[in-house]
């Protein structure tokens, strides 16, 4: 089941896809809902983020081809995370699919994509074992972490170089019956290919960091968790169109632009 | 004027102090609200979080006092930070005045307050200059970035040694007519004052960390800011009561309990 956000004519909706009809809801996808027999068609509406987490966390190091070529980029020795130690994002840099991400006028040359499957917390857990964990999980969806590394490398924060207004794509929706088994992610830069890994070859997989997560932090539904990624990414310059597609959660396309 | 989130017989408000009484209001205090002729006795409310903020900003070393004595602690050189570099905590480690903090068991015994006075955004700016910075704060309140030393130490991130569930206290409520310039903060530790400094003697002030993470960060009505803190704390146990107050914030007071 896919399920969006989505606004037309100045209203935002949830629903779930039908074909290419969308089913408008009340409530929430993973709590209490009822349908309200409103219909819209896919490609007639404005697609928004799937959800606004309270609280957005994010994998950093979770592929080891990433870990070893970004350390090879910066010059430095590879460090292998020894835990599922989780990060954080923010929410003002969340935009959704289709919407433009905006390169800041100060920003330096190396903007780079980094896809990442995102999972969706449906329900409240703490202390949940690894065995256990995916019951929590309500679907999936696609996020970019974008990143400058030039700010990334010199702040004592990622305040700008992760989480500068626009560096968050997520979506287009969230996918309830994902398998990752054997999925891919695949990105494109102006439809040419410049990536393709398995989703699931991560360093820490998902049970591992939401069992080690819960341990001490209680997680909410509407929750997210973006996985990492791997390899590195070319330079992402004015007008370049980023698309993200993981095997059965669709695609993510945002076209950059530089501010003046 | 004081504003209060707080819970009566399960149904929580937004209310005004006005003497010992709460006006409940319908509405957002920074944005639009009506009265709702509703009062209660503040002694007869549990106060909540004053606010639930969708990004939630926090300075890391901003008191020269704390950089220097944290590095000492650590046998490290003190690095004094050259940027107003905000970071982030998480909304789950959120509790409210008279609440407990529960150290977790594997935690180790190095669980240390930081008192620190929080900025609550009132208004939707970008890009806002340091000489109009204090003009989108709508009001002040007090927070404790409660750390686990060890954690924060070995850790890649901050995820358990500051974001712990309950380790984030902050409150009791937001005032909107707190003056800086001779407020002092005052922690307690079981009635005993243990640290006293000028609230306002960042490394770097609150205009510019507002304006400099403006340049990048839309900032939202509810955002917070924590400031950073001054100085170091004592190892706190189990049972401890921990208070912090500011001149003319009031006091925020929460006792901790060791999990079994």
């Amino acid at each position: 089941m896919k399920w969006l956000r989505y606004t037309v004519q100045g209203k935002t909706f949830t629903g779930y896809l039908n074909g290419e009809v969308l089913n408008a809801i009340e409530g929430v996808p993973w709590g209490e809902w009822y349908p309200l027999k409103v219909e819209h068609a896919l490609d007639q509406v404005k697609i928004e983020v799937p959800v606004i987490p309270a609280t957005f966390y994010a994998a950093g190091l979770n592929y080891v081809k990433h870990i070893m070529e970004v350390a090879q980029a910066r010059g430095e020795k590879p460090v292998v995370p020894g835990a599922a130690d989780i990060g954080y994002r923010a929410v003002n840099a969340l935009i959704a699919h289709g919407e433009d991400v905006i390169i800041p006028a100060d920003a330096g040359e190396k903007i780079h994509y980094e896809a990442e499957v995102v999972v969706v917390i449906g329900r409240k857990v703490k202390n949940i074992s690894e065995k256990d964990a995916l019951s929590c999980v309500f679907g999936y969806t696609i996020g970019n972490d974008i990143s400058e590394r030039d700010w990334q490398k010199e702040d004592r924060t990622f305040f700008r170089s992760k989480n500068s207004d626009t560096f968050k794509p997520m979506g287009p929706w969230i996918e309830t019956d994902f398998k990752i088994q054997d999925a891919k992610t695949r990105v494109t830069v102006n439809g040419i290919q410049t990536i393709e890994f398995d989703t699931q070859a991560m360093l820490f997989d998902i049970s591992t960091f939401i069992s080690r997560t819960s341990r001490y932090a209680t997680l909410y539904p509407g929750d997210v968790m973006w996985m990492g990624t791997d390899g590195t990414s070319p330079n992402i310059k004015h007008a370049d169109l980023v698309e993200i597609e993981i095997t059965g959660l669709g695609k993510l396309s945002n076209r950059f632009i530089k501010a003046k």
